[in-house]
């Protein structure tokens, strides 16, 4: 199973904007020493629409690298169309990623049918040299993937999972429901050689922390989230002591940790996640534009955030 | 506490869609039998907008008579104008109802400000005979009460809880954050005489049965759910399988009920309630117009999910 | 055709809330001096959900009786339940309203299918003893009633036109279009007694001032909004001067009441609305809660709107 | 003033879904021949966010070559980021663009406030060596432009207008209220030599049929409309029309090709208005993977619109 959490890395970017790939590799050797699953280059959370496509081969390669061995490396590959969705998954492919993270296409919302959106996904996991797993995220695209259709796309021998932002219990646990004919996925995390013969499964893995949590309870894997960055060893935290039966402790843990994860995403967005991994001794830096680094009472407001959640004294 | 799983129940008419308080008390007393710790007289789902104010007092006065003394009764007294809600909890306390549940005022809803909603609840709860519980359910009235607003009514000594129905858990999560100041209340289902003493303190409690059990993990204290009229051995397993440290198997209860929850209210709202009622031993009938029964295909899908749940072969 | 401006009347309020029929009277007395072609008693800004039934049928009674004899009145009928809106509709017919404007029912928003609406209405259209009107108005009821299934409501005899507050002139549009079949009403404004063998038509009002003027340019026939109780001699103006082929001068006309016309619906709400006719020489008041009055910054900022609309100086 | 009416070009794809940019310019001199006042390219309807950043300067180049000497074009250059926005301004300026449209960035739509969108706006206007014009277009990113901010971006000197595609009068209406101290900008269809000392000013553009007809009415300029690519004829005799005082003409023909406009944007988007040019004897062709062509059963539906709309016989 792809399971535990996972942390969608932001891109820094240096002087005049620059890609600083030695930056962005600091941050992921200071993570390696988490319990951390894995990463994912370029999700949404990387500031993957303000990256060039050379870029985007750069970090992936950068992220490659870097990590420890034990860490999965998820590629971010979506693109509008479906024939650069799938240039930039072999691109990922070639870096070394794992698996590619393919974002639903948005822009026309109204032809995005089911009928559309499954046969997308088909294409770009018929032609993927690695596996793909489907990303929902409504907060930015304004479109849903349903459960329906999630389980006919699951069908595809090639597409492992879902990282599904949308928020929404109800249909996290459909999801699951609706995916389970299909076995589990092979154990990549803690062990990837030894069952290359499985078949692959489809794992069902938040990308949205105040879900994932609850999630558990019904059979969701993990989380791809983004105050992983900040808050590595209490999301994974939370995620042991539910496995080990201590719920409660997990959920106070969680309710700790709900407004700084709020904070790094919909309260501050990027910018607010790059200003929490300053403070915290990574590197955050400025987003690009439009995105523009936080102003000062918005950062005495995250300042409060970090202390109340314990982050900083 | 408020705790554990209490049910909304629908209201039967019969000839000439005349109110039939004999098969609501029929519908009761099999209720009783069961691990519920309550009912809801005149929510949502009871068509309390399709009911006059005569026949609102009878509806309580019926409830509250057939209901086995250890379960705890709610009358749902949620009118547009804040008068016309004061005397409807007036009327709901006559007749025994041990809490008023009072849903958001609606109508005016670009005036509906935090500052508007917290004078009308603060009013009602001055003037209420009995505790009250706020009622938030977007799903109807297209507005949603945030955990701030909520945090604020919650000071009030008269202000025990509210039954959250929008399904979202990090909602829910902030709320019982936000409320946590505030002592829990008596444990009116277990015992209610010996507590008098003990102020009143604020539970949370779902609305939706799909945020229920994940909800749980940080500290929502049950639900009062429309599934649970037709399904409420399955709704307490789930939650005492939860206390009991059950986690997994609670977690494929909830599996096997989600579509069935999911029928009795967004896909077939209360006139699938009442067929569902109907199939299992209970007296639904007919729904008020605008409503319409099922019809014949709505049916048949219906008899199919109930016989997925496990719920009739 | 039912043609021309109509106003919403304001409910007025006395000492401690009551019902003050006489400040009501004067109202209309005023305005039965202007241009505007008739009123509707208890509409959305009529506060008619605060309002209880013996009141309503006053209100009504109220209306007619001050109304000039070449003003139509409309009574809002509007009730969550069919058989409470038949008796309101023929409680307006009692009082001596020309026609009843019927709210679409929308507590069970998930249930108001098409098929579902159609019903309901035909149902009240069938006995009513008067013509009825639809009123869709999705800011407040939270849905939309669509062209395809007005035109199937709209083949019913006893049903004359719509009052669509959407303000979307696309479905206005299409709305004109798939009701032309229907040949116009008889010209109620201008002369009822000739024409009663006329079979009845089918007239689309604006509910929404932003959209009156341009939706004239195809066919919409008047206009029901709010900003006509204040500015009631503006807003005819405008018609007028389309009517006159001095489009460009009713487009400046618009431009001027725009800002005003917002403040008493979006903006400010029924609140807005009453604290403009106070200043304005009618009587306004307060509403009833959880309706507030306007607030001291809100009443300074109307009053700039007023002046730079010229309403005062 | 820019004013009348403009078509969005859509972009043929050859075999295997290569640019063909001989079919576009056959397009375009077909349109030459109309009344069209110019031409967008890269916009919405021509997938600008299918086609590669070298493809781009090819269709910009392209149509910048074809188009007639009266005929005023824009290329659409809008990208996620600030820089990449800038450069492809510049691109178009090149191949002799007259203005950019610069669509609002969306993907971060939690942090897309009026300050960072104004300094966004600003930065490309700052840069670009022609005028720019915004570009609404919620209903594919998610994001609305109010009039406010908007008000604010017109006085740049480098902004000459927007192409709003909301589709709202009230919006509209308050955007030319709030941007008509700018003087409006010099008339750069009839004549743009003798103009050069006039300081630019603002012209509102709707971007969506159903609301262009409706919103001369108080002063918006033209149109640039999908269905202009199909029914030019007819788009162009309605402004012409208007202009004439001939406004109920003009709304009748409104009326007809309503269904029309329809088809080729919110019911079939893109695929539809490829499917339309064809059946019309422009090349339409199929657009890029993710959309898909039409189906047998919307070809014969949109073959119903275009007889209906007496587009065909």
């Amino acid at each position: 199973m792809l399971t535990g959490i996972f942390s969608p890395l932001p891109t820094p970017f240096g002087a005049e904007g620059a890609l600083a790939l030695d930056l962005l590799q600091s941050n992921v050797i200071k993570l390696n020493a988490t319990g951390l699953s894995g990463y994912l280059a370029l999700g949404s959370n990387s500031e993957a629409v303000h990256v060039t496509p050379d870029e985007s081969s750069q970090v992936f390669k950068a992220v490659c690298q870097s990590a420890a061995p034990d860490k999965f490396v998820f590629g971010g590959t979506g693109q509008f169309a479906t024939q650069a969705t799938i240039e930039m998954t072999r691109c990922a492919a070639d870096a070394g990623c794992k698996a590619a993270l393919v974002l639903t296409p948005f822009y026309y919302k109204g032809s995005m049918t089911g009928a559309v959106l499954r046969k997308h996904f088909e294409t770009v996991a018929d032609q993927s040299p690695i596996p793909i797993m489907i990303y929902n995220v409504p907060a930015n695209t304004g479109i849903n993937l349903g459960p329906s259709i999630v389980a006919e796309i699951a069908r595809h021998p090639n597409v492992i999972g879902i990282k599904d932002s949308a928020g929404d219990v109800n249909q996290l646990a459909e999801t699951v429901r609706a995916t389970r004919g299909k076995p589990p996925s092979r154990n990549i995390h803690a062990s990837t050689a030894s069952t290359a013969s499985r078949s692959p499964g489809f794992d069902v893995i938040s990308g949205h922390f105040g879900s994932m949590l609850p999630s558990l309870t019904f059979g969701v894997a993990g989380g791809i989230l983004a105050v992983a960055n900040v808050a590595p060893n209490e999301c994974v935290e939370i995620f042991n002591l539910y496995q080990q039966g201590k719920v409660a402790e997990a959920g106070e843990l969680h309710l700790r940790i709900l407004p700084l994860a709020r904070a790094v995403t919909s309260q501050y967005g990027v910018p607010g996640l790059k200003a929490a991994m300053d403070r915290l001794g990574y590197f955050g830096g400025a987003p690009r534009p439009p995105l523009q680094p936080l102003g000062i009472e918005q950062r005495a407001d995250l300042e409060k955030i970090l202390r109340e959640a314990g982050m900083i004294n």
